[in-house]
C-alpha cells in the first residue's frame, strides 16, 4: 500500500512492455504490485487517467531540441525523439493516439513542436498545421509498426524487411519541406 | 451455409459498424450469418486475411480522381476520399492500419496516390515518401478521432467540441506543399 504514483507508472510500463495495450488492465496492475485494485484509483480515478499519464511519462524523455540547430532541424529532431520514445514501449503509439483522443494529455511534445515552428517564423495557424503532420505521421506510421512487431512477437507473421525508419525519415522530410515553404511565405518571413 | 465472400464482408462491417474492432471475431460473425465458424474460413483461411480483405472493401469506394484537375488538387482530393472513407465504417482507421502492418492488404490508395504523385514529375522515392506522409497522416489523424468517437458512445467523454476536419484538412495543405516543392525542384520539373 506504500506505492508511489511513479511506482504505478512503471509497473504499468513494464505490464505493458511484456504484453499489450489490451492487456494493460487496472486488475492486472494492481496484481503486479500486490495492492487491490482500490489502492490504484488513490493516484487515478480511472483507467483512461492512468493511460494519459503513462503516455505523457512514456514522451517525458524528449528533451529540449539543441538551440544551435536551425528551426527545421529540431522539427526532424522532435519527430525522431517523438518515434524513438514510441518504440521504447510496447504499444505506445496507439496509447499517446488514445490518450490524446481523451483530452487527458498534456500533449507536451505537440506544444515542443508548436514552439519550433513559431520560431521558424510560420504563424499560429500554420504552427498548429505543422504541429498536426509532424504528430500524426508519426504517430500513424509507429502504429503500423508497432502492430507488426506485435505480429512477429505472436508469430502470425514473418519478419516483414520492411525499413520503417527510413519511410518515417523520407516522409518527415516531405513534411518539413511544407513547412519550410510556409516559412518562406510567412509575412516577416526571416 | 450460402453466404458469399460478399455476404461475410457485409456481415463484416455491418457487425463492426454497430459494435468496435475489438468486437470483430469470427465466432460472432458466424452467429450473425447463422452459420458455423468452419463456414467462414471457407472465403477467409483467417481472421488478419479477413480483415485485410474488409479494409480493402471499405476503401474501394474511392474512385479515380478527376483527371481534369492539377496533380496536386488530386492528391488532396485522394487524401480527403480516404479520410471520408474511414469515418464511414468505426474504427476502420485502425482496421486499415492493421492490415497494412500484416502486408495482406493490396494497399490500392496508396498505389493511385503514388501515381498521382509521378504524374507530378516526382521520382520513385519521392512518390512513395509522399504517399506515406499522406496515408500515415490520414490514418493517424482518424484514428483518433475514431477513438473519440468510441469514448463519447461509449459516454466516457462528452463532445470534445475539437473540429478534425479542419485539423486534417491545414495538416494535409502542409504535405501537398511538401509534395509541390519535390515536383518543383525535380529533374525535369514541368
Amino acid at each position: 500500500m506504500a506505492n508511489t504514483r511513479r511506482d504505478v507508472l512503471d509497473a504499468a510500463r513494464a505490464l505493458l512492455n511484456r504484453t499489450s495495450l489490451g492487456d494493460l488492465s487496472m486488475r492486472r496492475l494492481a496484481t503486479d504490485l500486490g495492492v487491490r485494485p482500490n489502492a490504484l484509483y488513490w493516484h487515478f480515478p480511472n483507467k483512461q487517467t492512468l493511460l494519459a499519464a503513462l503516455g505523457d511519462d512514456i514522451l517525458a524523455v524528449i528533451g529540449t531540441p539543441d538551440s544551435s540547430l536551425t528551426w527545421d532541424d529540431q522539427l526532424t529532431s522532435l519527430a525522431t525523439s517523438l518515434r524513438e520514445a514510441l518504440l521504447s514501449v510496447t504499444d505506445s503509439a496507439e496509447l499517446v493516439s488514445s490518450s490524446w483522443a481523451s483530452g487527458l494529455s498534456q500533449m507536451t511534445v505537440a506544444d515542443q513542436i508548436r514552439g519550433v515552428a513559431l520560431i521558424g517564423g510560420l504563424d499560429a495557424d500554420d504552427a498548429q498545421a505543422v504541429t498536426t503532420a509532424v504528430c500524426q505521421l508519426t504517430i500513424g506510421l509507429t502504429i503500423e509498426e508497432q502492430t507488426r512487431i506485435q505480429m512477429e512477437r505472436l508469430g502470425v507473421a514473418e519478419p516483414s524487411g520492411r525499413d520503417f525508419a527510413g519511410e518515417f525519415d523520407a516522409a518527415l522530410r516531405v513534411v518539413v519541406d511544407g513547412a519550410r515553404h510556409r516559412a518562406s511565405t510567412a509575412v516577416g518571413a526571416h
